[in-house]
C-alpha cells in the first residue's frame, strides 16, 4: 500500500545530498548483565534481529511513482531484510572508545538508500572495558531527535530483572497491548515517532509548505537587528559548505558537577553547558588561530510554554522555540563568559515570551529545520546562517534503564551537520550525567575531538571560578 | 573533468537494482608476517588506505548530467574520501570462518551508491586463528572477475622480503614506473582494469549496443535444439526472481586431489570440479526434495584459441566462449556424473570450434553478460534462462604471493546472482588450491552453505570411484 509522504518528510529527503546526509543516530552503552555468557552480544543482537513484527514505520521506504506523477510517496518493502538493517559488528583491537568513535563516525558518514526503510542498528562487541555498543541510524523523514529518544526509552525499564523486552523497531502483540495500557500516561508505542514528528515537526511541516509569506515573515524577524534577537554571527571555519565525511565524538559529565557550578553562580544547568561549549570553542579556534573577535552566536533551542506555543501546538504536544545566544567566546575568563550566556539566554527568553505568535513560529522552524530552512534564508538573500553553531539538549531518561537485564550506562546523540553549520552539539541528560553527542563534517572542523578535552577543562576552570 | 561511460558499462549500471547489484566482490585470506606485532592489522589498513595517489579508475563515479540530456557519465568525485572506500573491520567472537562469511555476505548484499566511486576494501581482523581477511567490493562497470583478479595479482609478489608495495587502487608515481619496466610482459598497472574490460567485455558492449539483428543471432543460436548446444535447463528453484540479501561460502580443495581424479579417469580438472559442483548439487536438491528428472545444465565460460576469437578479440586480448553442460545430476553414481560431464564437455568444446564467429560471438556474450542478456532473452521470447548455474574458473596466481610480508594463502571470488540465476559458482585457482566461491540469493537458496560439505564428500566420493 503506497502512502503520500508529508511535506516536512519529503523536505527532508530532497534537501539530502551525499554532503549531507538527513539521519540522526544515537549512540548507547550497556553493561552486560551478571553472569553474561562469553556469547551474550550475539544473543542480544538476536534478541534485537528475532523480532515478530516490524513496526510500520520500520517498513517503509521512499519511493517515486510514475502513477503518482513523479511525487514522493512511502511504500512498503515486499523484499524486507531484517538482517540488512540488524547489524553485529565488532571493533578493531585494541577496542577503546577511539575504536568505537571511529566506528560511529563511518557509519554515520553513509546515506541510507532509499530503496529500502530508511534505517540501521549495529550491535557493538569488542570493547576492551567489556561494554556493549549499539548504534542506530534513523532518517530525520521518520523520526527527529526527541522522538528518537523516546523511542528507545519506550522500550527500556527501571527494572533490571526484566527480560523479553521488544527491539524499538518491533511491533509485537505484547507491545500494543502494553502501549494501550500506557496511553493515559503516554503516547502508544507504535504511535511515537509519527505522533512526536507531528508534534516537533508540525511547524516546520508548514514551513516547508508555505515558502512565500512565511518566509518573508521569518526572513524579516531573523534580519531585524534592533530586537534582542538580532544576530551578527561572525564568520568561522565552521560556516562553509561541508562534505560527507563525519567525525563524532562523545563523553559525559556528572550533572551534579554542573549543578554546582550553576547554584555558586546564579545560572542553570543550560547555562553551564553553553558556557563549556564557549569556552572550549574559544580554545579550539585559538589553536587553529582562527578566533573570531567577534562572539560566536549559538542556536539553542527552548522549550515553550502552552501560551507561547498557542500556534505551534495544534496537536496538543510540546513546541519548542529558539534562543540566539552569545556565546561570550571573545572574553578571556570562564566566569565572564559564564555570565555573558547567562545574560544572553536571559535576553532571548524574555524576548520570545514577548514575541508574536508568528515570529515564534519562524524562531522555532528555524530551530527545528535548519537543513530546510537555510537554501531558503539563501534564496531570500541571507548568505550566511545567522548562527555558528547549533547546541541542543535533549532530555533523557532521569533513573536508570535496562534492556533485558543490560544497564543502560550512556545515550549520547550523533546529529545532522549541515551546510554552513559544520557542528552539531547536542547533549542528552540520562541518569545523573550529561551526555554530549559532538557531530562534524571531518574536513571542516579537524581534530574535532580535541573539543572533549576542552569541555573538560572548561568545566574545571569553571568550577575553580564557582569556588568548588 | 566529464566522459562518457561505454555502452557496456552503462548496460551494468542500468541493470543494476536492489534485488540485483552488480558488484564483484572477492576475499583474500593472508597470513601474517614473522614477527608481526599485536597492531598489524591496523598498519595494514593504514598501508591500504594512506596510498598516495588514487587510480582514475576509482575516483570516478557515474552521473546522469542535464548537459547531456540525462545520458549517463564518469565525473571526478570532488570531495573523494579515502576513509569511505578503505575500511577497517572485526569479527564478532568467536571468530571462525563463519563469521568471516557472515560479514561477507552482509558487505555483499549492499549496493554501492552513485554519489561516490564504486568501490570498497575491508580489512578485515578477529579471525581466531590469526589470519587477516580482505573483502573487496568493485562495481562490474569498472572491472570483471577476470580483471579483478589481475588487479590483485598486480600488486602482489613472490618475494616475502619486499615492503613498500602499493595498494591495487594507488597510482603511484612508483607503480607507473615500475608499470613502464614492466610493459613487455604484462599490461602497465593503471591501465589494467581499462584494457581488460574492453577485452574481455568489448563483445558485450556490441551485445548491449546491439539488440537487433545480433539478438536474433543469438536466440536463434540459443534455440537451435538439434545442434549440441542446444539446451533444455529443467526448472529448478535456482531459477526464479532473487532479492537483494545474499548468502556467500567459500572453500579450497587441493587442486592435487582433483588432478589425481582426472588422471584416473581421463578428465580434465575443469571436468572434476563441474562433476563435484553437480553430485553436490544433486545431493543439495534431494535434501530440499527440489531435485528435476531432467539433468541441470551449467553455463561454463571457457577459452577461446586465436582461430576461433577472431571477431571477437578486437583488441588482441583473450576472448571466452560458453559451454553449456549436461551435469549429469538425474544420475546417481558419481562416476557416471563425471563421465557425463566429460562427454559434454567435449560435445561442448567440439561444437564450438565448429561454430561460425557469429555465434562464437553471441555464445561469449551470453556467458559475459548474463545480467544484461536475460531480459533481452525474455523480450525475444525465451522466457527461462536457457542454464540453471554458471560455473565459472578463473586462473589466479600458480605460486605463492605476498603483500608487503604478509602471505597470500587463498583468494575466493564473489559473484553477481541475478534473476533466474540465483546461484553463482566462481572458482579460482592459487598456488596449488581450487578456491570456491559460491555466492547466492540467501532466500532463494536455503542453506547454501550445505553445498560446501556436499562438495567435499563429492570429491572425497570422486577419489573413491576413481580408485585413489
Amino acid at each position: 500500500m503506497v502512502t503520500p509522504i508529508d511535506p516536512t518528510s519529503a523536505a527532508f529527503l530532497l534537501a539530502e545530498n551525499r554532503s549531507m546526509p538527513m539521519h540522526v543516530g544515537g549512540l548507547q552503552l550497556f553493561k552486560k548483565p551478571e553472569g553474561a555468557g562469553r556469547d551474550y552480544v550475539r544473543q542480544m543482537f538476536e534478541e534485537m534481529r528475532d523480532v515478530d513484527e516490524i513496526a510500520p514505520l520500520f517498513l517503509k521506504h521512499p519511493h517515486r511513482s510514475a502513477r503518482t506523477a513523479g511525487q514522493l510517496v512511502w511504500r512498503p518493502d515486499e523484499q524486507f531484510d531484517i538482517e540488512h538493517h540488524v547489524r553485529h559488528s565488532a571493533l578493531p583491537k585494541p577496542g577503546r572508545v577511539r575504536e568505537l568513535l571511529e566506528l560511529c563516525s563511518r557509519l554515520h558518514s553513509t546515506r541510507l538508500a532509499w530503496e529500502r526503510p530508511l534505517w540501521e542498528a549495529h550491535v557493538i562487541e569488542g570493547m576492551r572495558d567489556g561494554r556493549v555498543a549499539m548504534y542506530t541510524k534513523t532518517h530525520h523523514a521518520l523520526v527527529d531527535g526527541v522522538s528518537a529518544m523516546r523511542l528507545l526509552a519506550s522500550v527500556l525499564t527501571t527494572d533490571p530483572d526484566k527480560r523479553g523486552m521488544p527491539a524499538p523497531w518491533g511491533a509485537t502483540p505484547e507491545r500494543s497491548r502494553s502501549g494501550k495500557e500506557r496511553a493515559k500516561v503516554e503516547t502508544p508505542l507504535a504511535e511515537v515517532p509519527t505522533q512526536a514528528l507531528r508534534t516537533a515537526l508540525g511547524i516546520t511541516a508548514e514551513a516547508a509548505g508555505l515558502p512565500g509569506a512565511f518566509i518573508k515573515t521569518l526572513t524579516k524577524s531573523v534580519r531585524n537587528e534592533t530586537s534582542a534577537l538580532s544576530l551578527h554571527a561572525p564568520r568561522t571555519i565552521l560556516n562553509q559548505n561541508i562534505t560527507g565525511s563525519r567525525r563524532f565524538a562523545a563523553q559525559d559529565w556528572p550533572i551534579e558537577r554542573l549543578r554546582g557550578v550553576g547554584k555558586a553562580t546564579g545560572t542553570t544547568i543550560n547555562d553551564v553547558v553553553i558556557a563549556m561549549v564557549s569556552g572550549a570553542m574559544r580554545t579550539y579556534l585559538s589553536e587553529l588561530d582562527a578566533l573570531p573577535d567577534q562572539s560566536l552566536v549559538a542556536m539553542v533551542p527552548v522549550g515553550l510554554n502552552a501560551k507561547q506555543s498557542q500556534v505551534a501546538s495544534a496537536d496538543g504536544g510540546n513546541a519548542v522555540g529558539s534562543i540566539m545566544v552569545q556565546m561570550g567566546t571573545e572574553l578571556g575568563d570562564p566566569g565572564d563568559r559564564l555570565a555573558a550566556v547567562h545574560r544572553s539566554m536571559q535576553d532571548g527568553k524574555e524576548a520570545l515570551s514577548s514575541m508574536t505568535p508568528v515570529q515564534i513560529l519562524a524562531m522555532s522552524a528555524l530551530g527545528q529545520a535548519p537543513a530546510i530552512l537555510t537554501p531558503m534564508l539563501r534564496m531570500q538573500g541571507i548568505v550566511r546562517p545567522p548562527y555558528n553553531v547549533i547546541i541542543s539538549n535533549v532530555p533523557g531518561p532521569r533513573t536508570t534503564q535496562y534492556w533485558n537485564g543490560a544497564q543502560l550506562l550512556g545515550t549520547y546523540p550523533l546529529s545532522i551537520p549541515i551546510n554552513g553549520m559544520a557542528l552539531n552539539i547536542t547533549c542528552t541528560s540520562y541518569d545523573g550525567d550529561m551526555c554530549f553527542g559532538l557531530t562534524g563534517c571531518r574536513r571542516t572542523v579537524p581534530h574535532l575531538q580535541r573539543l572533549l578535552t576542552h569541555l573538560d577543562d572548561e568545566l574545571t576552570a569553571l568550577e575553580k571560578v564557582a569556588g568548588i
